[in-house]
């Protein structure tokens, strides 16, 4: 069975300047991974046409796809047409079809054709037009020694329907692409991620079919399962069989699959087991709250939360005892006990749940920036309060506080 | 004068399956081209040795400066070291300093180093080491032939800090960027993009030097003004005469500039008159509260907030008479009323802001998804009570409602 290799190159000066992010890279990459193409290269370069036909040269060595974006519109600056046609040598003709096009678009639109839009109706002699159903530019497929290149505009509203309705079809048909790549993500929570990769080294070293690839981000963990198969179900047998294995070795830890977040998980569990919850919060301000309202459905299981960031409303609010402020202080394990306590007391919650400490960027109470309590009450009988240190800068603190509290939650709640 | 040529090349498998778009070298570019460093090319490769060192080597053909991002992380992944010691022939050796930073990254967190993380800690022999304020993994600058290859790590809030902290002050120490491109940003609210436009269109059409570009985000436009010179004085020169300009056209919706947020700007206006505030909180579920709570020093001046999600506890917890709630329902303008002044009684504040309405997926209350009510309190003979109507999903809405919330504040406290 052939593969074939691709590469993407955006054209565009605005790209070089950050004025935007390539995320047709992005978009195309992710298409061009479900058919089982292999993507070995992005590119990005200016509006020049030197080294615009220099990445066009390149490309042709190296890859039997090459998706271009961008450079196809009305003015000067656009130079993919004129790059293609130096390296190549090729013919440019305008299409009639084209050209009408465009005039009954500015006709609708009650304004003046200007003349440098005649050049969008430019087309190679020997190339397959793709239709443009949002703008006027249309695309263009042209064989050029080895390679196929794949012209699209660099509007993403323009291009990812051309992508979906003509060129991903085209590639399928003429190249019988039937390598297909399927994955799974799966998501861990309580294990970092050098520990996790440590634990699964011995099945990501034998990995061939399906991969293993870890990803991390912000307190969480994930490995990814890619594997590829001429069809579905022997893809799906193959990951079942990595995930079974990888389950054997670190699945305590494991929680969820691919766009399942914590968050998710975690109200879940409370609505299954017809708990409710409220948070008394101190440094996060609310962001503990945020992460499950922005859940929809959020209403019948989180009550609300008591948001007492200045000193004093820790007991005029949430009638924390000026005592245990006075002798602990508001970041200690009593006060983040009392805090979890009014919660579920205030709100009539089965489950109270606290966050305070130092979020910077100063000290506070003689406590280092990144000192933080957790506390969670559900009823006297079942406390738990800890504390953590948590490196980096305000809000990455407060975004690890919250994180931690959700961890923390989840194994209370699996328990 | 000399110019500088340079290349951004990001590693790292994830670029090319689409799982992330190269957000890092749009960063970087924005801050290269403020320097007036030309940049020529983008390149993204996977986690392949060869390709790895292939681009590595193309690029010290052509550039000279070539930042890299990714591949520098503790799994076997990441190559990045090893493309360019096979590159170059470099040494790597183990820096004791760093190694001492990770183990006590890991004390301090309590968790167990993993032997595969030493590998962060290996340095070129003759490399300029760029601290990592944020993870563990140093970035280092290397000169290769004619090219200064400068690594960073692939996570952006690892990567920002090194470039801007670091990077830049470097670069502009060591090789005299003369050639200057400074910008400025006019942030607007209470302005709709489209009208902004228009009425600055007399000057963007007349635009070259500065240029002046509109930008949107959620609720809120700036314009930025850019402006190439040979010195600084020139450049601001040019950026205050366009934005006199500017001012004379829509000044009355200007706020502050650049990095300055709304949040900001209503902290600092609030602490200035000594005045404090609280907030009741239901749709917006704790994000006004984190909107001024991510503002360091807000300790001073936001006393708290009651997330009053559910019902029930609208009454119960936050105070709302349950004849008003019975009568004219939670999305209201009695209800909002009520929460505000509640919300200034409790927490013992200046003013109370009150948020309620319907961020869906369903109707409530018999109102439409996006119906919103807004009331502030600042004692009985100044009360503020509005409703609107934002369009969008659940996060948009509600992120609408804030950033109304605090153009609301804006202008009441301006007044």
């Amino acid at each position: 069975m052939k593969t074939y290799n691709a590469e993407i190159i955006g054209v565009g000066t605005e790209l070089l300047l950050g004025q935007i992010a390539n995320t047709n890279a992005q978009f195309i990459s992710d298409q061009l991974a479900k058919t089982g193409i292999n993507i070995y290269y992005h590119q990005a370069v200016g509006d020049n046409l030197k080294r615009v036909k220099d990445s066009f040269k390149q490309a042709a060595t190296r890859s039997d796809f090459v998706f271009v974006t961008g450079g196809l519109g009305p003015t000067e600056d656009d130079l993919t047409r004129e790059a293609f046609q130096a390296l190549t040598g090729k013919h440019l003709v305008e299409n009639k079809q084209i050209i009408e096009k465009i005039s009954n678009y500015f006709d609708k639109t009650n304004r003046k054709m200007a003349a440098n839009n005649r050049k969008q109706a430019q087309i190679f002699s020997d190339a397959v037009i793709i239709q443009n159903q949002v703008g006027t530019a249309p695309g263009m497929i042209v064989t050029y020694q080895q390679s196929l290149f794949i012209f699209m505009p660099g509007v993403p509203k323009e291009m990812k329907p051309m992508m979906l309705n003509f060129v991903l079809p085209y590639l399928k048909e003429n190249f019988q692409l039937k390598n297909l790549i399927k994955s799974r993500m799966l998501k861990f929570i309580g294990i970092s991620e050098s520990q996790l990769e440590t634990d699964v080294k011995v099945l990501i070293d034998k990995q061939e079919n399906p991969t293993i690839a870890p990803l991390a981000s912000d307190g969480e963990v994930a490995l990814r399962i890619t594997a590829k198969a001429e069809n579905e179900i022997i893809a799906d047998q193959l990951i079942e069989h990595a995930e079974n294995e990888i389950k054997e070795l670190v699945g305590p830890y494991f929680y969820g699959y691919d766009g399942t977040t914590i968050n998710d998980t975690v109200l879940h569990l409370l609505a299954e087991k017809n708990l409710t919850i409220a948070s008394a919060e101190s440094l996060t301000g609310g962001l503990f709250a945020d992460a499950l309202v922005s859940i929809p459905g959020a209403g019948k299981t989180f009550m609300g939360s008591i948001v007492s960031y200045e000193e004093s409303t820790k007991s005029s609010v949430l009638g924390v005892s000026e005592q245990t402020i006075k002798t602990e202080g508001t970041v200690s394990d009593a006060c983040a006990y009392e805090m979890a306590k009014q919660a579920s007391v205030k709100f009539d919650a089965s489950i109270g749940i606290s966050f305070t400490g130092v979020a910077g960027p100063d000290k506070a109470e003689g406590k280092d920036v990144g000192t933080v309590f957790i506390s969670i009450y559900q009823g006297e009988n079942r406390v738990l309060t800890k504390s953590f240190y948590f490196p980096g800068e305000r809000d990455t603190i407060r975004n690890r506080t919250v994180k931690k509290g959700l961890e923390l939650l989840y194994y209370w709640l699996i328990e």
